[in-house]
């Protein structure tokens, strides 16, 4: 039972539910729902495809969720991102518009489902954390600008194409002759509006005395308020036949049951993008789960979030859909609007269901332009560079990796740009830890303490060399040591006696084993003994099971007090370099 | 002129080159020769070009690497796994035996040529560091049973192929039927000589009096004495007319001049083949030339090395050549014959190219089978399972890596097994360090240390919570320990202050940062204080760049007594678990 609830955790919330959730669960869901039909258009546009699918991701995913999710307010569906990366995809694959494309989407979240899913049962949630946080953030900032430059387009009603920056922008500039004025009109105005409510009726609303909910979500119905306003424009004056472009005929209909195309040609062209697709809408949706989560002192599983969204991806496969991960905005609305339980969310798939059964006739003259412009306005928030500034002061190895993923992203496109993000995070870690620090040290007077000799006065004993290594010895850095003590003893012919302290030692690999029975051979070579000292539990236990201890000309001291009693002659007091 | 020395080594050594030296190089040189003919020839074979191939690329690439090189004894030429390397990466491109096929070879050469050299002038030379030890072995294990492998269809007169031991099995076992029974003679008993030499020739000529490194010359002499033997056995015979397969006719030439195919889609389909050769091909050869050095106390530079080794695969790539780089056989043979400088490697190339000139027809008879049987005796001696076993007792991380490697590469060839290698010793390390130690502790009575709760009798205070990270902190483990303190703080409601032990953490990075942001703001909201001990220098340095030490609701100590002191209440003796 207690396995079951693991994967089900539907039975853990669901045997509790009260009529406050109810009550709860509903408005939010309402709420909810009347901020997603034009959002869920708006994204299946930039994905690339029918308006319909938009909607069809937000039905049976959310519901899905709601059984295997273990986070109680996080509202899975199309996301911006993901539907950029998805339109970056397929458009390999296929043309935009055609029917090949529709099929290709729903083998991307055929094989996003099922890499999720995978991930989730072989417990491989941690996967995530080798995503560093700035990488996340240039890559975000890149996506934003990428998603809006692409929207331009429907703004100005003309004709671009592209996945990068440079193709974006010489294709949006090479059709601008080709303005629709009417379309950019709406565009622009619709821009300008959505612009005014984020940035200025809040406060408006606050000063006419509206509470602080209110007025957020009065800001929130925003888009909504455009999309209205919008389609009567363009239905009262006749404005789809004088060439703005609208969304048109939306079929009436539930979710279809969909098979996704299985070929293997076309499964072996998505697997990246849907490895890279899975990871990047993972982050995105842990994060912002998690966030909530801390929130009410809940706790979210990442193993089994894998599995929920997992089983989110399979379900938009199979029904008319593309792939989906748990959005930002929709997110913290739901959460804002009060949802207590998952069953929000299953609410919110039935008034999605009600829209694409009997709503869809109603958006027939909604300009794309409109569209456009709200998501134009919700990606410039995710917009923010000053993550360069901030890894600049701290960390120079984060600042590159955070550079060369917005350069990258920007040039080359979305794939690119968080591949080589997560192999240079992975990369600049190896090189810092290649060249570890190591301080010379001596003892303090009056102390046990051992600092470093270059920093503190402290006793020092020419016979006697103690290194401090501060860092892990591994692979990377095992042959580092091997040079250093080398060409230091080397240098020194007094050196009778080097010790390792190794209290910043975390672990020691085979590689660094092997060097250290190089590093005792040499040593041993040049008649100088070699010790450890403070080596930690884990570290020692290990080293005991090996022929090395034995070897190992010196001894291994508990602490370096020990170690300099041991081993010194005449102690003199150093001269300080500093 | 430094700076030109630093370039161009010989300039260094060539001014104090002495007529000792210039005796001791010609010695080595000529047994080198010796040895390098039919070795040469043998490796030519691996790779599948013809014979005068292996000795072309012994003869302008030593004199380059001469030139350029850091290490006195280092023997530049094919060797056993970077021949089977270019088979491999050839094989893919190009039919063995054509045109294209030694076109491409020489394509293959420049590319590795240049990525050496690049690599060596922009300083990369610590990247041979991301290959760990057990890797590296496993891989060669690996290597030299598939080159043994790819070797018995020579031994046994029959036609087979593949890259991967179930190809070569299976290929080996459907043609056995076709075996010549003449070749099956010569090549079984030259395998059985060459190892009756290798194992029991020495101790035998130990007994009769002869000095170790006589002895040693005399083992080493053993290839020499089979290729004559079984060639003057095939010419007496006539076997060569009775389906022997020999050498044949070598063309009796210096080098020639050679263009590389510089065809983009050649070069696209051989650019990571060649890196990976690059790769591996320095690792080995500087391994040998660190060897080497150290027994001489001589220094190697490794950033030197990869412009000696580019420029020596240059040499290759355009005088009729494959990719060569340092051999361990080659290169130990040159140093205990008393080579003292890289002249030894200048006179050798003279006498290859004596050689090439006017020895060429002396090698017509020579069965191809003795050549197969050199290289199958000396390869088995790199086979080397102990590693298994080694890296099971010591580190079970090291073990999958190394497990991976040797399946992978027999399963699914060279490439394939030497790149999931590296990426898996990475993600061992990353994971690894995703899940650091972190353990609670307490005050050693009477001292000032604090040492593991778990391990040991100390004092604790039920409303102070110390945790030890024994790990750097960065984006990997970022979210982890979010995550303990969370579940640990939330469980004991005890708890007012935590302190975070840092004598173990050697880098914050920015993720880390942005993670111990969330920990205080999560703290603060509990009502708990958050402290930071023992942080390191250069760890501190970062830290004080930034806002978190004002945002941070508890302080900075320099000892974690410091912190006992200024946080405890009444201290209890902890109920130690042991």
């Amino acid at each position: 039972m207690a396995h079951l609830k693991r994967y089900l955790p539907i039975l853990d919330w669901g045997r509790t539910y009260s009529r406050t959730d109810l009550s709860d669960d509903l408005v939010a869901a309402v709420i909810v729902t009347i901020m997603l039909i034009p959002q869920s258009l708006a994204y299946a546009l930039l994905a690339g495809l029918p308006p319909e699918a938009g909607i069809y991701a937000s039905i049976v995913p959310i519901v899905l969720y709601a059984l295997f999710g273990t986070s109680r307010a996080l509202a899975v569906g199309p996301v911006a991102v993901v539907s950029l990366m998805t339109a970056a995809a397929i458009g390999q694959v296929a043309e935009a518009g055609s029917m090949g494309y529709a099929a290709a989407a729903l083998s991307l979240a055929l094989l996003s489902g099922a890499i999720l899913l995978g991930m989730g049962l072989l417990r491989l949630g941690f996967l995530a954390n080798f995503l560093s946080h700035p990488v996340i953030a240039g890559f975000i900032t890149a996506s934003g600008i990428l998603i809006a430059l692409s929207q331009l387009k429907h703004v100005l009603g003309v004709q671009a194409h592209g996945h990068t920056l440079p193709e974006l922008a010489g294709s949006l500039i090479a059709h601008l002759p080709d303005l629709n004025l009417l379309t950019a009109l709406i565009g622009v105005a619709a821009t300008a509006f959505l612009f005014w409510v984020r940035k200025g009726l809040k406060p408006l609303l606050r000063k006419a005395g509206l509470g602080l909910r209110a007025a957020d979500f009065a800001t929130k119905a925003g888009p909504v308020v455009a999309v209205v306003a919008s389609t009567l424009a363009v239905w009262g004056f006749g404005l789809a036949d004088r060439g703005v472009a609208v969304v048109g005929a939306v079929p009436q209909s539930l979710p279809p049951l969909t098979m996704p195309d299985l070929s293997p040609d076309l499964l072996g062209a998505l697997i990246v993008p849907a490895l890279l697709i899975s990871i990047i809408g993972f982050v995105e949706s842990i994060s912002v789960a998690q966030t909530l989560a801390a929130k009410r002192r809940q706790r979210i599983d990442p193993d089994q979030e894998l599995i929920g969204l997992g089983a989110a991806n399979l379900g938009a496969a199979f029904t008319g859909g593309y792939p989906v991960t748990g959005g930002f905005s929709r997110s913290v609305v739901n959460f804002d609007a009060g949802a207590r339980t998952p069953a929000a969310g299953i609410f919110t798939a039935a008034g999605l269901a009600i829209a694409a059964l009997a709503l869809t006739p109603l958006v027939f003259f909604l300009p794309k332009a409109t569209l456009a412009a709200t998501i134009i306005v919700a990606v410039l928030s995710l917009v923010d560079f000053s993550i360069l500034k901030r890894t600049w002061t701290y960390s120079r190895a984060d600042f590159y990796a955070v550079a060369a993923t917005i350069l990258l992203t920007l040039g080359f496109g979305v794939e690119t740009g968080v591949s080589a993000g997560v192999v240079l995070s992975v990369l600049l870690h190896l090189y810092k830890t290649s060249r570890p620090h190591v301080a010379e040290v001596g003892l303090v007077p009056g102390t046990q303490h051992f600092r470093n000799i270059h920093r503190h006065k402290v006793f020092t004993d020419p016979s006697l060399l103690t290194l401090r290594v501060d860092e892990s010895l591994y692979f990377v850095n095992a042959r580092f040591l091997e040079d250093l003590l080398t060409d230091r003893v080397g240098r020194d012919s007094h050196v009778r006696n080097v010790v390792l302290m190794c209290s910043a030692v975390n672990e020691i690999d085979y590689s660094a084993l092997e060097s250290l029975e190089a590093i005792n051979e040499r040593l041993t070579a040049h008649g100088v003994g070699l010790h450890l000292s403070e080596v930690k539990g884990p570290v020692m236990d290990r080293l005991e099971k090996t022929e090395f201890l034995h070897a190992m000309n010196g001894r291994v001291f508990l602490s370096q007090y020990d170690a300099w009693q041991a081993l010194t002659g005449q102690p003199h007091v150093a001269q300080a370099a500093q």
